[in-house]
């Protein structure tokens, strides 16, 4: 007889499906530890991104593998999980089952924190124009885009177009459109500051352009204030109260008050996100309701009203907090309801209530640049450096895996005493053997 | 008046156009500092890589941030070098002119140092079947293969396609294959031991085949002794005196002393290289000789016999040693060439003799595993323990940039207490939004 040596492995356990190993996904799990369950975490990817670091990815401050831990090895010492690399296509609810590409999967609870993808507003046209920040491959996307810009405009000889390759627009104004305007801006007058022959990368127009009336618009107007004029002495151009009318490859059109035509050679999308296409499916599923963007309403206790075996965390839930509002999509909000799932499934095992999920807001903070961050806690703000200090060491504190910390450390504290940045490297498929070559060659060949 | 600033403006410098950023290009643009040239070094991608830790990547030890280093930062301080991301396809020698895809360059002189890519051995259809070792995109392709078969083989039910996906084959016992078998060989036995629930990763086969009679041919025979025993010990089945005749998805057919059919998930080519289309291109352009991998013959100054104006250095080109054999495409003989260009072109804009190129051979390393390397010098053979931490020292030690080298250091300091590798991604591109997805979801709105 087979001994079973893991929890995972001992099928008379209740079986807890979660799809999503992102902050939400992934504290649930670690959560579930000490519970009599045994938990299948379901990613199509094999690692856990730390996504609020994924902007220095993209301007070359850090490198993929600093910001991402293998999620089997995050979830190593925990006997009850298997991981399951695959991608979650469908439901059946009256089943119990997920619908993977590897098969169906039966469970007893499911908890679902898939997260968020862009928003286009219904321009998804936009999307190759305009690439938004979300998984490694974009931040590897934009990155080589910014670095190309500069060597573009390094090898060309017509000024307009010089000009158009070193300006960049940033849409969007959040959190993730001040962290990409802030770097690139360090990036262009600091790092590049020397690299080139023809061309002072310092010239670099840096554009960052919101529709409403100020930048930050979660944050107080006093932060939202002092981080426009903080990124304006970086030399980024704030252009708040101005709306995105139409796109093109190096052109964008704007109304409101900075209404006209912009040429830029690369644009960024830092403006929205929406639920991704397995978020509606569910939704649609459960017949389940549903806000603006897609997000799922759920019951006090994060499950859905049609299928109280059903959880929704994270960035996919639409929960009301104190104020009315719903909780904002940030990291905090998704590890706590991962933490939550541990109360109310235990409360569930033993057929006891549950008390409904309660956010504790801890703050925010954003990031400018070196020295100058805006940090916003329920009584306080605090701004410049000791708020780039508190940014710091919270995004190293929650950085999964010592390896990491580690190596994030010394690179920051590398960068920020040399302004130097390291992953400044332009990769991606590129030909290896171009047309034109094949052509000379064939042509030298058969003149031979 | 415009002022001339930097040497590399002063067009009535000579000009040394020199084509590829490795250590053969990159050690010659250093090299000609002091000298009164003024240089253009064209590479197409924007950073210099360092090779010999690639299957560290590949194997998800590192991450390409660490073994790579922008060119431009590289050259920063050196004011007569301008850096052109661009691609040369062809040479007008006649005109002392390089075509790239930005429009012709003129020269004086021409340093072509491109290296070499893989080669299939007239099978270029095996490419797709067996990736090879040569740049950033080679290494995370091949990390991707190496973790995903785990995957599936922790997916999959049948037992002999388990097996099948926990089977690697790698062709090509030189140093690169025997450093990715060795890495392999603790990736499985090591990292992922209690990674998975369904599968044990040591029941993995990893077979290293090698056409000759040995592995690590260029080394002396107690050393391949020596290693072969070691990779034995790592759980590696060195396979010697065999061929591969044809290769499928997942299957290799052998001849030799071990021929046979062998079913592998999993096929890595680190068998032979040759001169890419470039260094062909340049070959026919002036008419140079060229050896069976299509490495060009040149003068004792490395100058081409028809074109004295343009030097081949690296692997590129075919330079006789002391023994009458080819001098190793390795990067010591690369920068000591690299070097050397500023003795002969120093010795040329004066009108002097040079003496013709002598390389020093200060030994060489190959790494088998933690705390186990070979390494032969010019009178003594080292092993085990001390060859490997030589090869850790020697290799942090020609790692271009210092942040790079303390980030190396303390990732290798990590990853040898903790037998982790923290760099285990899978990244690439892969579907965000599915055929079936957008079936289910297209069906559904469709009933709505």
């Amino acid at each position: 007889m087979k001994v079973v040596r893991k929890r995972c492995e001992d099928t008379s356990l209740p079986r807890v499906v979660i799809v999503g190993g992102g902050f939400g996904g992934l504290y649930a799990a670690r959560s579930l530890d000490k519970l009599p369950v045994r938990i299948t975490l379901v990613d199509r990817r094999n690692f856990h991104l730390f996504q609020p670091l994924l902007y220095q990815v993209a301007t070359g401050g850090l490198s993929p593998g600093d910001i991402a831990s293998p999620i089997r090895a995050v979830l190593k010492r925990q006997d009850n999980v298997e991981v399951l690399l695959s991608e979650v296509v469908d439901f059946n609810l009256e089943a119990n089952q997920v619908v993977t590409r590897d098969g169906a999967l039966d469970f007893d609870f499911l908890i679902m924190a898939t997260g968020m993808s862009h928003s286009y507003f219904g321009h998804d046209e936009w999307a190759g124009l305009a690439p938004g920040l979300k998984s490694i491959e974009d931040a590897l996307e934009i990155r080589r885009r910014l670095l190309s810009a500069f060597e573009q405009a390094e090898k060309c000889t017509d000024p307009a177009e010089q000009q158009r390759w070193l300006t960049f627009a940033i849409i969007g104004g959040g959190p993730t459109g001040v962290e990409l305007a802030g770097a690139m801006a360090e990036l262009a007058r600091g790092t590049l500051k020397r690299d080139f022959c023809h061309i002072d990368p310092a010239r670099a127009r840096i554009l960052l352009i919101e529709g409403t009336e100020r930048i930050l618009p979660a944050y107080p107007p006093e932060l939202s204030r002092w981080a426009a004029e903080k990124l304006t002495r970086l030399g980024v151009e704030v252009l708040t109260g101005t709306l995105v009318t139409s796109l093109a490859v190096d052109r964008i059109k704007l109304s409101g008050k900075h209404a006209g035509e912009v040429e830029a050679g690369t644009i960024l999308w830092a403006a929205g996100v929406q639920v991704a296409p397995l978020g509606r499916i569910l939704a649609k599923r459960s017949r389940a309701e549903t806000d603006r963007s897609g997000r799922i309403k759920v019951n006090p206790d994060l499950s859905l009203p049609a299928c109280p075996n059903v959880f929704v965390i994270g960035d996919l839930a639409h929960v009301p907090g104190p104020d009315g509002q719903p909780l904002p999509g940030v990291a905090p909000v998704a590890m706590q309801q991962g933490r939550y799932m541990a109360r109310v499934l235990s409360a569930r095992l033993k057929g006891k209530p549950c008390p409904p999920f309660r956010y504790r807001d801890k703050g925010s903070l954003a990031v400018i640049g070196r020295n100058a961050a805006v940090a916003h806690f329920s009584r306080n703000n605090l701004k410049g450096w000791p708020a780039w200090l508190a940014w710091v060491f919270v995004h190293i504190y929650y950085l999964i895996g010592f390896d990491n910390k580690l190596v994030v450390m010394m690179r920051w504290a590398f960068n920020y005493l040399t302004r130097k940045r390291g992953a400044r490297l332009i990769t991606g498929p590129f030909p290896t053997s171009t047309e034109q070559e094949k052509e000379i060659f064939g042509a030298l060949q058969v003149v031979d």
